[in-house]
């Protein structure tokens, strides 16, 4: 089934208060060379038909728009699967 | 600076209440195309130094064990950037 998979990310200049909660813990369980954790969103739009330039185009703008928050918060890539 | 992407999603035979939302809100709005939406999660582990082999490994196993749910969840890529 084809997919659009928009991801969606904290900007680089804000604090991740959860990413840092799981660093934390990480380094306790050891993993001490994980300099930094950051926790974003993988959002899959699903379609029953192929995926055309104009479908990516449109789900570039809702991620934009509608899946993420602008203020804080960047769609890093929009990428098919299975096409 | 190197970082392992690990991107879990809901499993397929669960509904995703948060997704189905978002599939219904973007069919109001025109995207009668995108036939069902699921949110998952992109956790970015980041490092100082290149990425091993070995750190795949160990990012793969923390994805399962720590970063998602077994019950609910799967890990469905892993893979590593800007290495």
């Amino acid at each position: 089934m084809p997919k659009i998979i928009v991801e969606v990310m904290p900007k680089e200049v804000l604090l991740d208060p959860q990413g840092k909660a799981v660093a934390n813990s990480l380094h306790r369980t050891g993993h001490k060379d994980i300099t930094a954790v950051r926790i974003g969103k993988r959002i899959e739009l699903h379609f029953d038909r192929p995926v055309t330039e104009a479908d990516v185009a449109a789900a570039q703008k809702i991620g934009e728009s509608f899946l993420s928050n602008a203020v804080i918060e960047d769609v890093v890539a929009v990428t098919v699967e299975d096409n």
